[in-house]
């Protein structure tokens, strides 16, 4: 025997953006001015009120270990969020800390799927969902959807394709990469169709803050027997202190109890302290304005992809991209991004970061950039396709 | 098929200490002063050059994601103080920086062991190894261990327990909870008996800063081929600041970036330029004379806890651990450890959380207090097995 990667690792793909960001950052080096709307993070700072916090307890000194599960006070202020913003009670101890949404993934996953056993899950979706169920020794089963479905699930497509092995399913609502949501009433049957069939229902809601013009409901609105994954990262712009949650059924606390004392020991604490703020009503205030802002970039975006001959078939009403139809300039996005970023300087995701599902002639813009690096963005971008 | 919690959580082992800490934390709150003897990490502050390199750039609000495997320059550091200390070139990209220890463990063993493979352990050991390797539905073959061999494997011990399902070899030096070390000349013969069997070494050196009156040598002076677990948290007082690093051979580089982009997109950015500074002349000098303090606590402990009747076979020469025979007093240490707590407010850690290996005759105390704190627990351990 060799001492060789495991095979869970087969299968567990990179990300094609990676070769644009360093490509990117070295065209930056030649002092180049690169327009960025492939980064799937929030341009605006983490707000002061959460700063502020932070620095006070980092100036202690005392960063020490909190409980595995996060500090109590946390876990009642997020408990709190939950009755405020869903009117759900949710008891504390059924919320988990975690080192961002990755954690959470790897947590409600870790505790929950079998070798073997297989998770259904939309194209186009977030690349790492399927590297994690991988992790597992499980498969993802991709389900197409399209502008039919807002790109998400439904209750019965969940049914069509259940099987013997199929464990759960994984809805994103908004969705990475499409903003679209899942209808309230989808959401609704999805889980009921799920319960009834005896699987888990696993609910990435880490886009929940950034809705527009409407309001995302959770999946614990409709049932208490479902995984929810949150974090702290894009509506509260926390991306680097890494942290997150999860919330999860109660038969699976006392699991999820030993895997985060094990895997995590905990979360770092100055992240939790600073995170204590988020839920402030003045940091809530700056958030919503922030919100609103992403809002405005969205039209402006959108109208302009629409009118250089783009397609985008639903209008996205949540998280910070869109997912464009790029079929009239290219049937290969990477290379279509690759030269974009050459010739041009402007960052794009290529579609096959999110499945394969037509993704050679999809593009996602991540609106992450201020009005006018996206209007200068699209000056250029007009300038490539009309070269 | 019904929702329930996944196969590879059976026997994941919670820590039987946390019934203490939580009952420490009760007896505190009406009142009562606690002597904290079970606690795994250190109770000085986080260095202020460390403090102030976090406050510095948590202040920019700019706390975004970094590379995956973490910043440039701390893999630079890092790879500076194996040449340092170790006189070991180190190519930067074979170092992955993570979520403290515990990421590192999990990154080491995810994309090393396969399902139904065997990790050689010594017992007693660490009580998240083997979950560790639970996690990925391995074994852990323990290996009772004792005085004859510091408590540690040897090349002969691991010869003789290899079979055709083994994948590898765990050790820790210093040892958690022992604080014995391997010596020079069996951690070489170890290594190469793993590595002729065609199998992984994996060493935890997260004691290594922690050693007196010798020097404790890594795994890497002897060979490429090995996994390298190591920590900010212990030498460097940064606990909950959960952040470590691993180092894997070079064949594993590909997978590790992978795994790292997946399951923690990065560590938490403020600790990463937090731990830049970590290795500063200034900063190395205020945690030497620290090191000195734990060394005088050690000498102080360890003398009392011979004076009062309990046995040390070896006397620890590293980490903040005495691990200490008590069958003078109880074959149950458990009860013994509850016992202390609730008559005189002294926490220790039972044997039983480190393995079976005459765990009910053991106790683990922590140095992690000071000389004055440590005196004060020995005055009423005394009165408590005199009484």
């Amino acid at each position: 025997m060799k001492s060789t990667v495991a095979r869970r690792m087969d299968g567990f793909s990179p990300f094609y953006v990676m070769e644009l960001l360093q490509r990117a950052k070295e065209l930056e080096a030649e002092g180049k001015e690169i327009i960025h709307m492939e980064v799937g993070e929030p341009d605006f700072p983490t707000p002061a009120g959460i700063i502020d916090a932070a620095m006070k307890h980092i100036q202690t000194g005392n960063v020490k270990y909190t409980a595995a599960a996060g500090l109590p006070e946390l876990r009642a202020e997020i408990s709190q969020f939950y009755l405020k913003n869903y009117k759900v009670k949710l008891a504390p101890e059924r919320i988990f800390i975690t080192p961002g949404a990755s954690g959470a993934f790897l947590l409600a996953l870790e505790i929950s799927l079998n070798k073997g056993e297989e998770i259904l899950m939309a194209d186009p979706c977030y690349p790492c969902n399927h590297n994690f169920v991988r992790l597992m020794e499980a498969q993802t089963k991709f389900i197409n959807v399209g502008a039919d479905t807002e790109y998400q699930l439904t209750s019965e497509l969940i049914k069509q394709h259940w099987s013997d092995k199929t464990k759960g399913v994984l809805i994103a609502s908004p969705s990475n990469p499409t903003g679209t949501l899942i209808t309230d009433e989808e959401l609704q049957l999805s889980i009921e169709q799920v319960n009834s069939l005896g699987g888990s229902f696993y609910s990435d809601e880490i886009y929940h803050g950034l809705v527009y013009g409407k309001k995302a409901r959770s999946a614990l609105e409709f049932s208490d027997d479902v995984f929810v994954i949150n974090s702290f990262s894009k509506y509260f712009a926390m991306t680097g202190w890494r942290i997150g949650w999860v919330i999860v059924p109660e038969a699976f606390v006392n699991a999820a109890e030993r895997f985060s004392q094990t895997v995590f020991i905990s979360t770092a604490t100055h992240s939790q302290y600073a995170a204590l703020a988020a839920f402030s009503t003045n940091n809530i205030t700056e958030l919503e304005s922030r919100k609103h802002e992403f809002e405005k970039r969205r039209d402006f975006l959108y109208e302009n992809l629409i009118r250089l001959g783009f397609k985008i078939s639903v209008k996205p009403e949540g998280a910070f991209y869109i997912y464009a139809d790029c079929s009239r300039f290219t049937n290969d996005s990477f290379q279509f991004a690759k030269d974009l970023l050459e010739q041009q300087g402007v960052a794009v995701t290529p579609g096959k970061d999110f499945g394969n599902n037509n993704s050679n002639c999809h593009i996602r813009f991540a609106y992450t950039a201020s009005v006018a690096k996206i209007a200068l963005g699209i000056e250029r971008l007009e300038k490539f396709i009309c070269q």
